[in-house]
Formats: structure tokens, C-alpha cells, sequence
């Protein structure tokens, strides 16, 4: 067995069993050790921020590591993007990044980068492996280090270099990974803290992240703040909610910084549950950078990386509340739209006509900012969305979701402009029949800029300015764009044409497209 | 007058006239100065990746710093492999990165990360800029920076972090960049040592690269040849090659391992000139790192930070060799060729009809390799490579070089699996009318990945590898993904079929792309 097989023995040990891969030279032996191994499947991807985009997506829905195969720094460079919103998703990530032999690396090649200063800016760990009978345990480190919670969540960014002949080298057996380190429990004082704010009641906010958004730990979340007055309230983006007919209803914190901190303002005590003191989006002139009232007592409880559930479970029982304490939303379908078509006519139909179980992408920004209200009584599904404000994670979180939940409708609300940067995703999606509904909403502008222009004071923008915001010149076609890459499409101008879509793209068991005229 | 235009206007004096953006909110102010600074232009990129590399074409071209407009540290990331190639090509480049208020920065936004880690690994010079009295002076230096020479040839890569209150604060008047530092003149032992060598004759070897390859300075190394006996040879891909009919004729080193230890066999001297001791793009198995004979005696005589036309001046005149003395590669058109398109009939078509003085971008890789000859007796041309093997740089650097080269056609000779890393430089070349001809070579496979899997050893490859290297299913349909970005285009099974599309889209004075199913 060569360093390679022993390797991805011990990736598939620790439930890293899915390569999301766009490989090159160095990473040859790696490719040719997936056929040696039984219970390891591979997605090929056309561009690295596809892989790291679908390693999220795949890991978000099965909980296990999610896994990439890259090519060197520059490879590396081209999935960092996805890798910033997987970090602060705490979603599992191990990368295994192909590197020059051990030898090689003394020269200046071509292909010669930092490659581990690549990886740190996104990575929790980094490791160069040292010699192909290390290699196992490095990997099998990897792992480990993945399933560590951090910060933001339940896992990590473990990013393993591979020199090549550590790969072609001879391995050792593989290595089953450690346990990570059990999630902390939380603080006995913040706890108490907690608790005597909760018993104010009205003026006291759970404000929640992380997977404390999971049905099972956000019921405890509702019981406590029906049992108390206090009320609930989500981070802007959330890596996975739970939501629709049956969970409990949770409001989030909105993105424009001036409906944030109203939405903040009746809050004097703000309890943190796997979330940070809120801060805004990005800092603009003559409005502070955090968003509760500057007079607000915040209760740090818990980061992403403690038990968030033994925290509920703490307070629940505290408070005397009780899982049948929390509200949930019914199911409601409205009647399907007419007449123009716009984000709420178009969420409106999704509503109407969406299949139960389905997994929603989100990356609509000013598409989806007003509409999701609309599927609040839709069946129930679950809601992944762009965590760290690096756009173009929504194709790749769709395959990823796809190839991680079998037998689960897809359904990926996009942002034109976002989709444009990782569009490669459909060509994945095309190749393994994944199950993915993608609707586009085709504004044909950076729509989320012009707002912003306005927010920091950038007044009266002129021609050029104004050409920087526009995606009209020339309007993109999506339809064309999909066939190019395999996947059937619809182009949709009305609310009529847009329920005649859907209908047509919810019934397939592969990739559709919807180009939504809004 | 802010400090973004202080900024836009310091720019512009320092030659960075063309700013390649895809901006974001921390970027408004200076997208909003765009409008109030005469002589600034601005090209629209739907994905970083397309921004970097047109900078770099776009520098090739006029000699002056492309210029960048990237958004926070994701942002960056998307345009790190094609700062690779810049930084290995040494072109000067100068990189503006919104970012965070310098007040935001203490918080943990989503888009926080460590911008600065990010820009390092392919910057030779970052900065994040202070306050907004100081940024014109920052952006004078960034511009210095990158017109200082590297090691790869003229320029470096300069990257200017720019947080938005520098931006939108009160700025200073624009400062004029001062100066690069000269480059450096040859050392006279290595030129005594490199003159002896040329004596020798036959058994020595001009190893040129960096702007060594352009027509002046690439006569001077023609004549020292012709009048020594030496030969001479590029490097296997290059910055900015001037060839064809009155130029010097260069072979290349070629890229296969083999045939590049072959190709250097015959010398017992190797003169450095803008290139370094050659090395193989990869480690293998049982094979050299370094690519001449052991015993051949190595001289440095100048790296590309060196003045290298004053380099072979001292050269040309110790050897009493005159420009006059200098090959020419003749002017030849084939006849046009029929039957089957392979890369072969489709570069005879090619030189039979390229018009003159165009500017060849070369991201073929395997169906480039045996057909670059085809073209050495067209009308003269210059040909731009991707120079440090990180793939997808065509589609963006024929942008760039077309912007650069107003008047020229651009050719863009591109592999398919590479040009789907940065397709989105289609729209952009839709947007503002670039004069590029694309030539997609659909052998619709990672078909340099075959070679190497071989090389490596990884022997008997299974199902589960060759399906990493096959982009056949689905088949990507180019006709239709240009279509998708406002370009149009043709496809071509046969010989015939790319002629006719080559009579088509050469006349064009806008972008245009041919399938050619090889």
C-alpha cells in the first residue's frame, strides 16, 4: 500500500468519504488509489471553488468531513473563497492539496507557491506531510482536527499538503482518526446570568447561530422563550436551519445595517447562543459597528464551539420549560400567483408547490431579503445559506447538498451575479444526476451595490460608477449558459411562465434551471 | 478631493490607467472617484480571476502596472492563481483590496479575514493603507513596488489594501510615483564567464527568458548566436515571445520531462539570460528535478531583475556580433488544409490566414505542443503564454491584451478543461467589444492529466481516476456558454468547417469563438 491508498483508507475511516476533486499532476497517485478503495466516491469539478463550495454543502447535510482534492497553492487559492464561508459556517472540512515531491520543492518551478501561506488565512490547521509512512496519521489528524468545533460551529478547516512522493511512497496501515475533543459545557456563572436575564422576560433576546439552529436544539430555544417573554431571534445567514410547517419559527437579525439595529433596539439583554455580539455587515460613516443598543447587557453563553444543546437543555430546565412549550409554524400554502413576475410572486409559487424535505440554497441576497417570510408555513425543509459573505457559494452548496442528501429536492434560490463566479457547479451537477432545482434571479445588476453606494455616502454616481453596478451589457443568458453545461433550463418573464417552469423542473430527478425575469 | 480619488489620481499618474474591478460595498467610494478623474478606465470582471489575469495581459501589452479592483480577502483569493502567473511572468501589477473600516477590522464581520495572509504568498509587496491623508502616497509606492523588477522579469506584484474610511476620508493631492529603481547591470566575472563559454561554440547554450523574448533584445541573442556557433532556446512558456516572419527564430524547451532532458543534452555551458537554472515543472519518480546534463557548468549570468538588454549588449559586442547578424524566420503561408481537424490542420489553417501583427495568447497546453512550429514563418506576431502553470489565464489575458492592444487581433488559443476556470471573460469581452478571436481546442478531457498519470507511475489507472480526467459527460457545449455571455460562435468537426469559421470570425472587430472538435 502506497502512502496515496493509505491515505484515503484513513479518510474514508473517519467518515470523509466523499471527494469533491479537481486535480492535477502532483495529486496523480492520490486519483489512482480512489479505485483501490472501496466506499470512497469522487465528483470531479471544473473549478476549485466548486469543490470547496460543494465539500460544504455535502458536509452540511451529512454532518461527516467534507473533502476536497486540489492542486498545489494556486488550486488551493481558487477554493479559498468558499473555504472563508465554510470557516465561518464551522462546517467539517478536510482539504488534501497536491504539492511538489519533497525534493522538487527546493526549486523554482512554475508551479512553486507558499502553499501553506495559501491555506492559513482560511484554514483552522495546516500541515505539509513529512514522508508517505506519516502520511496516514497526518491524515487521519486531519480529520480529527475537522471534526473540532470551533467558533463558528460543530467543525473546522483541516488543510493537508501532500507532497506527491509522499504519496507514491510506501504507507503505513491506515490509521483510524481520534475522537475530537467533547464541545465545552457552558459557563455555571453565564449560565446564572443568562437565567436571571430570561426571567426579565420582553426585554431579553436569545440571539442565535451556529447548529443551534437544528430543529431539536432551536425547539428548546422556542420553549424557553415562550415559557419566559423573551424572544428568539437568528444570525442574518445561517448554515443549516430547520424551519417551515412543524419547527419553530425564528425570525433573523436583517442584513441593511439600519433595519438591523431597530430590530435589535427593544432588546436590554442580549443572550448569546452559538453566535457573536452582533456587528455589522461592513462599517459606514457615522454608524456604529456593533448593532444592539450601546446600553444592552450581552450575555456571551456559548460560542459555536461549546455543546450548544446541553446549553438550551441548561436554560430549559432552568426556566422550567419544556419542548411542547415551543411554537410551530403550520402548514399553509398559498394559492399560486399571477401577473408579473417579481421574488414574491416567484417565492409565492415556490411556496405553493414546493415538495416536502426539500433542502434550500439560499443566495438570493436583494432577491430573497423580503420573500423568505413567504415559506415560513411552507412544509418543512431546511435552509443553508452564504455564511461568510464570499458570493458564489450557491451552485457548489447545491451540488454539495445533492450528492450529501439523496432523495431530497434541491432547491437553489440564486443571485445572478453571485452564480456567475463558481457557474461550473451546473456542469457538476449535470455529470452526477444531482437532484438540484436551480432558480436565477436574473436582475441583471449587483443590486445589493446600489444600495450600498447609498449607505456609505458615495452620492451622485456618475456613467462609470454606475457601468461597475450594471450586468446588463450583455444581459446574460442563462438558458444558453445551462445547455452549455448539460443542464436543461426555462427562461421565465411572468408569474404564469414561472409556475409552468417549476412545475416542469420539480417533477425531474436531475439538474433544471429556471432563469427568473424579475 | 476623498482619499480614493487622491488615490484614483495617483494612479493614473503612475501609468495604471485601466483598472480591470469587481468591486464590492467596501470599494464604493473609490468606484464612485472613478467618475470625478479624467483618464481612468474601467472594465467590468464577473469574477476576480478574470480581473487579475486581463491586468496581466493588459501590462503585457503597454509596459505599464495593470491595475486591480478586488473586494476583502475572498475577493483576493478568487485572483490569486492569476497573480501567479503575473508574478512568475514578471509583470507589474498593482492590486487595490477594499477592505473593512480600519474601526470595522476590531470586529468579527463575515467578510473579516486576514487579508494581508491572503495577498502575501503572490505579492511581492503589500500594504494596508493607514489613514485616507496617507493613501495617495501608498498608492505612489504600490506603483513603484510594481514597476521595481523580480526576479521573472520587469515588474512584481503590488497589493495596496485599501479600508474604506482611507477611502472615503479627506485625502491629500495625488503624488507622483517616484521612479523604479534601475536594473541592475550584468557582473562582470559572469559576463567574462559567459563570453569564454561562447567561444566554445556549439557546445553552449542562451537560456533566455523574463522580456529577454522581445524583438531587440531576442536580435542581440540571434546574432551573439549566429556569430559564436551557441544556440539558443527559450523557456517552456513566456511572458511576451515577438515571432514570425522577421523576427529570430526561438525554440522552446519542451514540456514533457523526456524531451526536455533530451533537448538540453548537447550542451556543456548554459547561459542564464532572464531565466532560471531550468527545472521540471514537476517531481517524478526516478527522474531529475533539474533538467541539464550534471556536468553542464551553469551560468547565472543575469535573472530577470537584470538589465537584460545592456546583459547582451556587453555580450553581442565581446563577441563582435552585430543585430545584422541575426537569423529571420521567413514569411511562409501554407495551403489551407482539409480532411480531419486536429490541432495540426487547425494551426495550418491558422497561419494561413492570421492577419498580421496579431497577438497570439496560448493556453493550449497539449494540443499546443507539436503546433507551435506551424506558425514560426507567419506574419509576425506575438505570442503570450501562461508562465506559471496555473490554468485559466487565456480567457482573461486575451482580454486584457486586447484593451492593452488596441488595433490588434487577439487570438486566443485555449485548452477547454483550462478556459472553464475563468469563462466569465467572455462576457467581459462581449462587454466592451474586445477584438479576440477564441479557439476552444474540445479534446473535452484533461488530456495533459493522461500523460501525467503515466509519468508518475500511477500505473493500470481504475474507473473511479480516468473519470477525473474526462470532461465528456456531459459534453461542454462552447457555442452555446459563449452564446450564454453575448459572444458568438461556431463549431468545427472538420478542417473545412474551421476555415470557414476562421473566415468568419477573423473579419470581426469583436469577440468571437470557435469550437473546434479535435
Amino acid at each position: 500500500m502506497n502512502g496515496a491508498e493509505s491515505l484515503v483508507r484513513t479518510l474514508v475511516a473517519g467518515g470523509a468519504d466523499c471527494c469533491f476533486s479537481n486535480p492535477g499532476t502532483s495529486e496523480m497517485h492520490f486519483v489512482a488509489a480512489l479505485d483501490r478503495v472501496e466506499g470512497m466516491s469522487c465528483v470531479l469539478c471544473l473549478f476549485e471553488g466548486v469543490a470547496t463550495g460543494a465539500a460544504d454543502g455535502w458536509a452540511r447535510m451529512t454532518g461527516r468531513p467534507g473533502l476536497t482534492l486540489l492542486h498545489l497553492g494556486p488550486g488551493l487559492a481558487n477554493g479559498l473563497a468558499n473555504l472563508h464561508n465554510a470557516k465561518k459556517a464551522g462546517t467539517p472540512i478536510v482539504n488534501v492539496v497536491g504539492e511538489h515531491t519533497t525534493q522538487h520543492l527546493a526549486y523554482d518551478a512554475p508551479l512553486s507557491s507558499d502553499t501553506e501561506g495559501v491555506a492559513r488565512p482560511m484554514s483552522h490547521w495546516v500541515r505539509t506531510g513529512r514522508d508517505s509512512l506519516g502520511i496516514a496519521a497526518d491524515g487521519a489528524e486531519a480529520v480529527t482536527a475537522a471534526r473540532t468545533a470551533s467558533a463558528y460551529g460543530p467543525g473546522s478547516v483541516a488543510t493537508l499538503i501532500l507532497p506527491a512522493d509522499t504519496a507514491w511512497g510506501p504507507g503505513s496501515a491506515p490509521v483510524t482518526p481520534a475522537a475530537p475533543p467533547p464541545r465545552a459545557a457552558p459557563e455555571p456563572s453565564l449560565v446564572a446570568e443568562a437565567v436571571a436575564a430570561l426571567k426579565r422576560g420582553g426585554e431579553t433576546l436569545l440571539f442565535i447561530g451556529a447548529d443551534a439552529v437544528r430543529a431539536e436544539v432551536l425547539t428548546l430555544a422556542g420553549a424557553i422563550a415562550a415559557r419566559t417573554g423573551a424572544a428568539i431571534m437568528g444570525r442574518t445567514s445561517l448554515s443549516r436551519l430547520e424551519r417551515g410547517a412543524g419547527h419553530v419559527p425564528l425570525p433573523r437579525l436583517p442584513y441593511p445595517i439600519d433595519l438591523s439595529i431597530e430590530a435589535l433596539k427593544p432588546y436590554r439583554s442580549i443572550i448569546l447562543v452559538g453566535a457573536p455580539d452582533p456587528v455589522a455587515f461592513f462599517g459606514y460613516p457615522g454608524k456604529p459597528n456593533r448593532l444592539a443598543p450601546p446600553d444592552a447587557a450581552i450575555i456571551p453563553l456559548a460560542d459555536g464551539s461549546r455543546d450548544l444543546a446541553a446549553v438550551l437543555r441548561e436554560l430549559a430546565e432552568a426556566v422550567g420549560a419544556k419542548a411542547s412549550d415551543a411554537p410551530r409554524a403550520a402548514l399553509a400554502r398559498p394559492a399560486l400567483p399571477q401577473g408579473a413576475l417579481t421574488p414574491e410572486s416567484a417565492m409565492t409559487a415556490l411556496a405553493a408547490l414546493m415538495p416536502e424535505n426539500a433542502v434550500i440554497i439560499d443566495e438570493s441576497l436583494t432577491s430573497g431579503r423580503a420573500t423568505a417570510a413567504l415559506t415560513a408555513e411552507a412544509p418543512p425543509h431546511d435552509w443553508l445559506q452564504i455564511t461568510g459573505g464570499s458570493i458564489g457559494i450557491g451552485p457548489p452548496l447545491a451540488l454539495g447538498a445533492a450528492v450529501g442528501a439523496p432523495g431530497r429536492k434541491v432547491i437553489a434560490l440564486q443571485a445572478d451575479g453571485s452564480a456567475m463566479y463558481t457557474l461550473q457547479a451546473l456542469w457538476s451537477q449535470a455529470r452526477v444526476g444531482a437532484d438540484v432545482l436551480t432558480i436565477i434571479w436574473a436582475n441583471r445588476s449587483y443590486a445589493i451595490l446600489s444600495g450600498e453606494l447609498r449607505a456609505v455616502g458615495a452620492l451622485n454616481p456618475g456613467r462609470k460608477a454606475l457601468d461597475m453596478l450594471s450586468l446588463d451589457h450583455p444581459a446574460l443568458d442563462w438558458v444558453s449558459l445551462a445547455r452549455g453545461m448539460g443542464v436543461p433550463g426555462r427562461s421565465a418573464a411572468t408569474a404564469d411562465a414561472f409556475v409552468a417552469a417549476l412545475r416542469e423542473g420539480l417533477p425531474q430527478r436531475g439538474p433544471f434551471l429556471i432563469e427568473a425575469l424579475i
